[in-house]
């Protein structure tokens, strides 16, 4: 029996006959190598977007059982192309859709939970040594009706298959070389990173960093699955692997440095200081099915506490109207909203052993007049909201505060070197 | 329970937003007048020559299971489309893919037959009064792979279904008002029918007339039901009935005046002239899966003889490296072939009771010096191979010769009427 690997290949990668025609290539070239290959493929680069506006022009609010049957079909043309494209360099392969490599989901359209997947198709498949190119982002439910995986669906279904096929390990192709220590965009002398450990990598995508969806890697946590995330337009790619952390690793006290722009804060003023009225306020805000990221309570003053939390951006104006009904309950004395604002973030499993990063990174943005207004920590992140006019400024500072492009952050913190 | 109505909307009636719209307009409107309603849709117009285009890029001979797949998408995306616009003007639907609707076929992909319909989840959604829109062209075989129905595969899935559903009609929109007594652009006063009857529907399809494909009319006298071809674009068009020949029904001596070009001839000179000769030729013919339309044997001389036959254009050059193979076992003289022919047809249910009139056609044609090199006739038809260059004249002479566009003929030529 030979290795299996599931492959993923994003839009991008897939976006035009030449890629298709490449990443065929690709597939040939590691079957020939004695991998067996099970292919995810996501639809051609701009067809989703294409397909989502005719269903708004059509319907400003379409019902998602049918938003699912539209977008699906995507997928399905890029694996019967990229199927073709197999095929026309002697490489045996066979399409399949969700429904044929048997992804069975709950019934939640455009946002489907996988609930177990059939394995026996592809099992025969693979036995007769042919590639099996899966359409991705897609499932059936019980009924039989199409869904959908919601976003980075694909990277989703790529991750289940692996898992469900006992796969060695499972490789993510995409239009970056892997995960940076900083958005290459903002920071220059940002770093791609060769390992990151699932916890790591599990912060870096909750704040942000689009590369990989927080549930793919939560999914190859959860399972021991490796997963690699590397560039299918760079033949050279050797790509990040997220694994478990292990002792070899070199343990950087900051792996890598984030910002999202895609923040909003609201602020509750002069609310009573009693039991329970927090509850009320975020009781509302759950039933409407909006998460809040932070929270917080400032010291109250004459019985009097003022309550601010973040969320998305999109979700703002929605809890704008449900806080504005609560505060007439609980008497608040002003309601206010922020939409200029982001979060900057450090991670770095090296936190869990080393104390004063938060510090240093308080005196960092301090050091660059970078004003604070909130603070949330996990054992392996520190988060700050601030201006969001100072989005870069502030991931630049402390890219270069905690050397994170050296790899050479842990030494140098013990050495008490300081740059900001 | 309301009278069941079957429509087919073609690719150019659901081409854009507007017009998709305008169908989900028009569906409501029946509706509200109470019929219950089965839509099924062909892909957007463009949608599966530019899918095909792209298969051929990639790979020029593509296993028709992936192309299968491939194609199927289109139909899906107008499906999913139109319901949202049904849903958006108030009118409650349902889309359904060729497996959803039950549509089971045989495993000949590109070209699939239907084997059976299970009605059980479509009578169950009727009952529940929403519209069903169904992905057309599409069905799946045994092994729960994508088949599509080869050309005109969306009328297919449409008559199938009206049948399988016991609906009262089958309602075919289409970009042309009717079935023409002959093609508008050569004849200027073509006249379109309000009735014709399955059995020249059916001479008239397999003549080249494109607005019905063959199967799909002879689908429909099989099971009797009635079949509509109507304007999606025309609000007021009423369109043709096709149905059983009734003796209410006026009957033309000729209804309609057909070219078809795409004909080419094959003559082979100085055959033996012996028994089994012609079966040798046919034969290999037959093996190959070329259809012959028309075959003459000439009156033999000398031993000798000459036999000629027709078949698509398409088809020639494999015609030809068959017949010059066979040519050299049987000994023929001279093997010649010429594509700059055209069939001209007049169908008519009307000629079982009049004599007369393939002369009065031959007459007409030779008043005009157009020469026929072949002829064959059925009950109701009777055709001509002529010079390519001759068609649109020999159409107008003789769509003029049995006052075609006044619905007189019979009358007409009964009273010895001579017009050519």
């Amino acid at each position: 029996m030979n290795q299996l690997v599931v492959q993923k290949y994003g839009g991008t990668s897939v976006g035009s006959i030449e890629r298709i025609k490449k990443v065929a290539a690709r597939i040939a070239r590691m079957r020939k190598s004695g991998l067996d290959i099970v292919v995810v493929v996501s639809a051609m680069g701009g067809e989703t977007d294409k397909l989502l506006d005719m269903a708004r022009q059509i319907n400003p609010d379409p019902k998602r059982r049918e938003v699912d049957l539209l977008l699906s079909s995507g997928e399905r043309v890029s694996s019967a192309l990229l199927s073709m494209a197999l095929d026309n360099i002697g490489c045996p392969s066979v399409s399949m859709t969700g429904r044929q490599i048997g992804l069975i989901t709950d019934s939640s359209h455009t946002r489907a939970r996988i609930k177990e997947i059939d394995t026996e198709r592809a099992k025969r498949v693979l036995k007769k040594k042919h590639v099996i190119v899966v359409a991705g982002f897609q499932g059936i439910n019980e009924h039989g009706d199409v869904t959908t995986l919601g976003r980075g669906g694909s990277d989703t279904s790529a991750v289940a298959l692996a898992v469900a096929l006992k796969a060695e390990r499972c490789e993510i192709y995409t239009d970056v070389d892997g995960v940076y220590t900083a958005d290459p965009n903002v920071v220059p002398d940002a770093r791609k990173m060769d390992r990151v450990s699932y916890d790591e990598m599990l912060e870096m995508a909750s704040l942000g960093a689009q590369v990989l969806q927080f549930r793919c890697v939560e999914f190859c946590r959860k399972y021991h699955m490796p997963l690699i995330v590397k560039s299918s337009l760079l033949d050279e790619s050797t790509g990040t692997l997220i694994c478990e952390e292990d002792s070899s690793m070199e343990q950087a006290v900051v792996s890598g440095v984030m910002s999202d722009k895609n923040q909003a804060k609201i602020t509750i003023k002069g609310v009573p200081d009693q039991p329970g009225i927090a509850s009320k306020i975020f009781t509302g805000i759950a039933n409407a099915s909006l998460s809040i990221d932070m929270i917080i309570q400032n010291v109250s003053e004459e019985g009097l506490t003022d309550i601010s939390f973040t969320l998305p951006k999109e979700d703002m104006d929605e809890a704008i109207k449900i806080v504005k009904k609560l505060g007439e309950v609980i008497k608040a004395r002003e309601i206010s909203a922020d939409s200029d604002i982001c979060k900057v973030s450090i991670v770095g499993a090296g936190m869990r052993s080393n104390s004063g990063v938060a510090a240093k990174m308080f005196e960092a943005l301090s050091g660059e007049n970078i004003n604070i207004a909130m603070i949330s920590t996990s054992e392996i992140r520190v988060s700050c909201i601030v201006d969001e006019k100072y989005a870069e400024l502030a991931v630049r500072v402390l890219h270069d505060t905690f050397h994170v492009s050296t790899e050479q952050g842990e030494a140098e913190l013990n050495n008490g070197a300081q740059s900001a």
